[in-house]
């Protein structure tokens, strides 16, 4: 498949090079279209990988994953173009976190979200919020934990939804895919990251994950 | 122990149940001394329980549990008096949720806490946010779900913290209590609960709760 990664930072770096693994076809898009680290990351990934702006990988691709800084997702999304996201799944990862303090605060939250936010500035994108509550390691990883844990999907398009758990499943590895309902309960795994970083702190590590006990 | 518990909802009751039956005296807080909750519960418990105000409660008490609604407990700790709540450690369970919506939504959070809150305004309290994630159901008898799961406590108080770490194993059977460190990071857990809510329709049901898993 054509898979258009935005963002060139260590989460669409990883997420980029597990899908190359897996034998797709990636672009990285970036603000520039001769961004450094991703020409880095196309030369090391070879031939399946390829780099340009947001517009031209969100151009190119079936499927799109969000791996912008979220504070800078909306206007990431803008530059890629509502024509070139239209009837696509746009697996959004991103969190809106201000880093400026010790304690991560985000920048929209509670009443609102950053999935909410791109569903409505692009309407006809099949947006799923995924991925965003957990470091990228264990993204593509989740088995190298001692433990089933689990991910979550949120998303106005149960199509699209289907798709989404689909890939966590067969691409990703992941055993257990929750779907917690309508773009909306992205509010929810959004404000758990701010619980995220003091476990971070806790554990002393990225690699940890929650897993729902009934 | 004479212990204190704010509040006659389910909450409330649950705790003070289970605190009556470890064999602890247990006074019921309410904003009105005759409240018709806490007679009920009180004359249901036996000659260990009884009831009065805020105040009554938390001068009787050595340990006060905080099982209010968070959008009032402010209120009700004003009732309760600083010089009551002075030196004690207080347990704050409670979330400061807007339940006016189908989607809950917090009365302050992100920049601050109803935990950070109520130390600054009882800084002789020693406050311990603790089981405001979980069901009241589950923060009594965690041993009832499928596998151990885990509880967290937040403070600035590291003695007061051990001691409710020890609460939490020996009277309520917690087997795993996480220590995330300063009061600052109640925001973290009462943060969760807006996922929690939308975990909860995911389950079906009051009785789960989150593992933390590397």
């Amino acid at each position: 498949m054509r898979i258009g990664v935005l963002g060139s930072g260590v989460v669409g770096q990883t997420i980029g090079s597990k899908l190359i693994s897996l034998g797709h076809e990636v672009m990285m898009g970036s603000r520039d279209a001769a961004n450094p680290t991703a020409i880095t990351w196309a030369k090391k990934e070879g031939q399946r990988a390829s780099f340009g702006t947001f517009a031209n990988a969100a151009a190119f691709a079936e499927l799109i994953f969000n791996c912008t800084l979220g504070s800078a997702s909306l206007a990431a999304l803008g530059h890629a173009g509502a024509e070139n996201l239209e009837g696509k799944i746009l697996i959004d990862t991103a969190n809106p976190l201000d880093y400026s303090s010790e304690i991560w605060t985000l920048t929209v939250s509670n009443t609102d979200s950053l999935g909410e936010q791109i569903q409505r500035a692009f309407p006809r994108a099949r947006v799923v919020k995924s991925l965003n509550t957990m470091n990228c390691n264990v993204m593509v990883e989740p088995g190298k934990l001692a433990e089933r844990t689990d991910v979550f999907v949120s998303g106005n398009d149960t199509e699209a939804k289907a798709v989404v758990i689909s890939i966590l499943r067969d691409w990703f590895g992941w055993k257990s895919v929750v779907d917690l309902g309508n773009i909306v309960t992205s509010r929810g795994v959004e404000m758990y990251v701010v619980m995220w970083q003091t476990l971070r702190r806790w554990t002393s590590s990225h690699r940890f994950n929650i897993k729902v006990v009934t």
